[in-house]
């Protein structure tokens, strides 16, 4: 096992009816910041129960961060934020408009630009205080202190760690209005979290590995009856716990971390706007594949606790753990193949253009350069 | 999935040569105090590697915590807390120190008898601040705010709640010293931690019942290793992250909780001190035995996951599963019956006797009775 060091503070009330205790965690005289994404919490009942927690608080309230939050968006509640004065920040909506809030909140803090932090994280030296009510599970960022931020201008996208939520309500009641294709982005993006911080090398945290194998597991086991009944109570507080510890740092204890999926992904959603769960369905299958023989110990581990792969030469399971993962994103209903998005050649040359020009070098083994992601790429064609 | 609230504020500081971390995480110009067992970290380089991260500040030390700590000997270190001063206590030692040191913490805050903070914790206000350097894992008290206090004059040993330990720092190297017995007692307390968590109802918290069984079937994968050297450090790593991830709440969020064979086990200690690890040994597999009918669904669950059995009739897959438990404790090295120990008759008469008088039900069902504890110790003779 490798040395490391755990810290997770934030404090999650998870259940129904928990969005009324936001008041128990807000200290009264708060100046407060409610931050939102497009408005279908104003559909789904939530910003009712949000609005009504929190009489007596003065609030001022931030719209429109937009999904894969652009920096173009919060510089303007950065701008309201400071001129508020604001002391802390209820981000109320999905994982966009959270990470978004953890630029906001380090942003009212900062004297420059926004995107300076983006860029250079070392820059983040204070941040107003934030927290969140949750309505879509995906991104484990109301228990984790990362973010990704979009520059609409220059089509970047970077990821950026602050500080983590003081608290995030969890209330999987909310999720029952979640269109059924967001579902599946938030089941495949959960899964592909769990496979960033497992699909490494063998033998380094076999409990890391049996949690991580459980996470994964437990998503198979939860996908099909999601897809029946979307006010499934059980079934969708299983998806949104699953997502929260994906991602907050419990299956990451001293182990190799992978990645490159997800930085590809990244650039397919810049260049193209896909959705980040589907840009992962596409892009992990194939990173498997051409990353076959390096990660071979573990495909084949994965193989048979996940899905109980035990028969056929090494070559035969490893193909076959591919295939039930592409199938698997295939059953959330997603896409899996770049040809289905029309996306091709032009696309693939610009990402390894990027790549090159950055001098990447990604995943566990720092291996994954432009000419690897062209592989991987052309894989999913 | 039940509501549930969870945060863990601890600091984990995990691996080789972390000892030395100490200084980054406690204030120069505290006033500190040390506590310890009986002596063991002066033998295997602990006491050295402390002392040496706190040159340069002002520091009292307090020896003697013993195993299953007693209220008679942590007031003498709350009267020398109070006496000095101290703004920071740092536990140097086992589940035992840290425990005794919980008390200590918020017994130096407190003007009554300490006794009275473990008979009604709802009169811990405050505490000193406090932290682990953890050398013998089982409890996972360096991740949670619980501890076990025995009171000598009473033969009463009861749980105590207060606050998380600032930072444990987790080094197992520091375990190559323990003897074999201790390991075989931490390995089964841990299992026993995780069982109280997991053999309840069936179907509340699916993820929760992945975590738990990957928490136990790594601490079977681990435990031949371990009997064969106690000095492979990912073994030992894996003995000692799985002790703290099985007692610091991450198992337990949103699921029913039993306890009972924690509770019986403790009365074994406090009228014979049998040691903690080696009572659950005992009382375990006498629980499901005795429960089998309303754990039934569970036990199947386990004995099919954790240890493959899926053959033979409802009944007989229990059987095995229980018999496959008790195997595991004796692969330890631990007693596992009652007569082994020369206790009988009058020692189950005697905490018949206890659970009556207190009127206790305990168990998730609330149905152990004193009437079902003896049929427990009855089936353990």
């Amino acid at each position: 096992m490798y040395n490391f060091e755990f810290q997770n503070p934030t404090k999650l009330i998870f259940g129904k009816g928990t969005i009324a205790r936001i008041k128990d965690e807000i200290p009264a005289g708060t100046k407060l910041m409610l931050t939102f994404g497009g408005g279908s919490v104003k559909k789904n009942g939530v910003y009712e129960q949000v609005i009504d927690a929190l009489k007596g608080y003065d609030v001022v309230e931030f719209w429109g961060i937009e999904p894969n939050p652009k920096v173009e968006t919060l510089r303007k509640a950065i701008e309201l934020g400071k001129r508020e004065n604001v002391d802390f920040i209820l981000a109320v909506g999905g994982g966009s408009t959270l990470d978004g809030t953890k630029l906001i909140a380090c942003g009212i803090k900062y004297d420059g630009d926004a995107w300076e932090l983006v860029l250079d994280n070392s820059l983040v030296k204070s941040g107003v205080q934030f927290a969140s009510v949750m309505t879509m599970p995906a991104t484990g960022s109301e228990m984790n202190s990362g973010a990704v931020i979009s520059n609409l201008a220059t089509k970047e996208k970077f990821a950026f760690y602050s500080y983590y939520p003081k608290f995030s309500i969890l209330d999987p009641e909310v999720t029952y209005s979640i269109p059924e294709y967001q579902v599946s982005c938030g089941i495949a993006d959960t899964f592909v979290h769990v496979m960033e911080q497992y699909l490494t090398t063998t033998g380094i945290n076999s409990l890391m590995d049996r949690w991580a194998e459980g996470l994964l597991m437990n998503l198979i086991d939860i996908a099909p009856g999601i897809a029946e009944d979307h006010k499934n109570y059980d079934l969708m507080s299983q998806y949104m716990l699953s997502a929260t510890m994906g991602l907050n740092g419990f299956i990451a204890m001293g182990v190799p971390q992978d990645w490159a999926t997800h930085m590809i992904g990244h650039e397919l959603t810049a260049l193209h706007g896909v959705t980040h769960g589907e840009s992962l369905a596409i892009v992990l299958p194939a990173t498997m594949t051409v990353l076959s023989e390096q990660k071979k110990l573990k495909i084949l581990q994965y193989g048979e606790r996940v899905w109980g792969i035990t028969e056929g030469s090494e070559s035969e399971r490893i193909t076959k753990a591919i295939e039930k993962t592409e199938q698997f994103f295939r059953l959330l209903g997603l896409k899996t193949r770049l040809h289905e998005l029309n996306i091709g050649e032009e696309t693939i040359a610009e990402i390894e253009r990027r790549f090159n020009e950055r001098g990447v070098k990604l995943g566990e083994c720092k291996n994954v350069t432009g000419t690897v992601a062209r592989a991987i790429l052309e894989c999913a064609l």
